[in-house]
């Protein structure tokens, strides 16, 4: 029996196959017409069918589609809990690479990135594998980057992605999908067009704006909000909110083709924004935050002191942790460009 | 067992499985990634995995996939011989329309394409479909359309149409696969960017190219040449040839992201315009060929008298099978509204 008779059931509606494993829709609304599609599927698709690589690739803490044309995720999906968020898990130790699993004619390279003036954007943060070298190494994989606005990523989006991890906190489960759009715009003429650039000799797609849908569940593993949100791959200040760019699932359904949570009736999901705050980190406490970043992987007294002094120039008032750990560094920095010096 | 974990497969290796009806790809070098990620299968995608619509739709004489973001296909595949091209089929009794397999959402409207300047561009040809009224009405369901510039649809690429169809003649087979791309371009600032417009309610994506993949075969069904071929979606005119847009099949690969016949070794076969002309049909014979078809549609004697004074306006030579096409329609409308006037 042929790879496709097997297939074909026969009745008086359209009907969805799975054949090996393609999820194929045969347009047989009668016998004849089934028996024209049996013989159509295995001349017509003799050597195989058009492959667009696997339908989804897993790794340790995340799961993605590629868009093998794109050179870019199509959809990333994570489910994460407060495990995920704190441990180990170094990622000054792990380098943007090639995903190996992926056909290298359709794969992203560093170079394609270094020197375009955008930077590489995890759509799997980092920080959400904390728990695990492993998993953290794989969200550096290329199949889970795609080309982002510098501002954004480090701004933004790092505050969305924060967001994210602070509501395991006080929620059992949060369920994320996140990845890249390329939407209309309309001209001076009226003209509605779609225009993005590509990078680098593998013309990585860059997309206008990303996506994220965040639903966040209770102790039972229910379902108990859903936000769906379309931001602007471009830098975006702290005068704007989340809320700005919630939007309703359907129409980020519609622009993206997906249907993320199939077996998920979604109509009936509270608004995220109305159970949890979607406020992301204040200004004040988002700059302390990410100067206690820097701070951590200062290699020279000297930078650590230019890093210090933002908290001058940007007016803030660090907190006891803050001094504390700027004070540790400053020994540890100090003890070890003495060492330098005696060696030298 | 779960639905995930009947298809993990631990070894040294990454593994392709096939899960329900998805191909799956696990990153699972050793037997703790293979354990992590069944977990996260389960977890991660406990609401199924995000659906992009099914794989391919199988029609009487074409098979196709759809790109519910672009509500276009993304490609379309034939087989056709010299059975395929006669027949009684008849395309003035059928009407575009939206794929009613295609869900509400992800659909394009006859609406889109109305006034946007833009033509439906068939990628399964009706041409294809002269054996069958069903084969014809299903190609002209909008899943098998694009928008299409109008003087390339009827022009250059109903020429290349015409040269597939022309090819069963010498050839037992040809397998052809059709869609669109979208290609970058260079601005004078060295800006290599994406662009091309949507239409309608729908967005529907208008594609800055198209691309056929044609194969002839043999006797024994083998196949004897391969050309892949992309065509800019503007006006072509009889000074370009079909070599002017011949690719390497690699490339097209590359940037369409697709492997069009993933089981046949495509590199050992000789270049289709090595083994046949690639000569598209010439300027005279061509517009002859189309007023042939304009006066067989005639529904006027005015209008008739207008389509048959091309031939001067154009310096063509009929030949006897257009003259006495012309002689017989011209009887058949007059007689026609004769009995029209005697009625009124």
């Amino acid at each position: 029996m042929s790879q496709f008779v097997k297939g074909i059931i026969t009745g008086t509606f359209t009907t969805l196959a799975a054949i090996g494993s393609y999820r194929i829709l045969f347009e047989n609304d009668n016998q004849e017409s089934a028996s024209s599609q049996t013989k159509a599927s295995e001349t017509i698709l003799k050597y195989g069918i058009p492959d667009r690589g696997p339908d989804i690739r897993v790794y340790d803490n995340h799961i993605l589609s590629y868009d093998q044309a794109k050179k870019t995720p199509v959809w990333v999906a994570e489910y994460i809990t407060k495990r995920n968020i704190d441990g180990p898990a170094d990622r000054r130790k792990i380098k943007f690479k090639s995903d190996p699993n992926v056909q290298t004619e359709f794969s992203a390279e560093n170079s394609d990135y270094l020197g375009s003036g955008w930077s590489r954007g995890h759509m799997a943060p980092a920080g959400d594998n904390k728990h695990s070298q492993e998993a953290m190494k794989q969200s550096f994989y290329l199949s889970n980057i795609l080309p982002q606005n510098l501002e954004n990523n480090g701004g933004f989006w790092n505050r969305l992605e924060m967001y994210c991890r602070d509501l395991t906190k006080k929620y059992k489960g949060v369920r994320i999908f996140s990845g890249p759009l390329v939407l209309p715009t309309t001209d001076e003429n009226g003209l509605h067009y779609v225009k993005y650039p590509v990078i680098g000799k593998n013309e990585v797609s860059v997309p206008t704006h990303l996506y994220k849908v965040i639903i966040i569940e209770n102790e039972k593993s229910e379902p108990l909000g859903l936000g769906a949100f379309i931001v602007p791959n471009q830098p975006i200040g702290f005068e704007h909110s989340l809320k700005d760019f919630q939007v309703d699932l359907k129409k980020l359904e519609r622009s993206s083709g997906i249907i993320f949570t199939p077996k998920l009736d979604t109509v009936k999901i509270p608004d995220l924004c109305q159970i949890d705050s979607c406020n992301l980190m204040k200004r004040d406490k988002f700059e302390l935050y990410m100067i206690g970043r820097k701070l951590q992987g200062a290699r020279s007294l000297k930078y650590l002191e230019k890093i210090w002094s933002e908290i001058e120039t940007k007016n803030l008032t660090p907190d006891s942790y803050l001094i504390n750990l700027y004070n540790s560094r400053k020994l540890e920095l100090t003890y070890e460009e003495k060492v330098v010096r005696n060696k030298g």
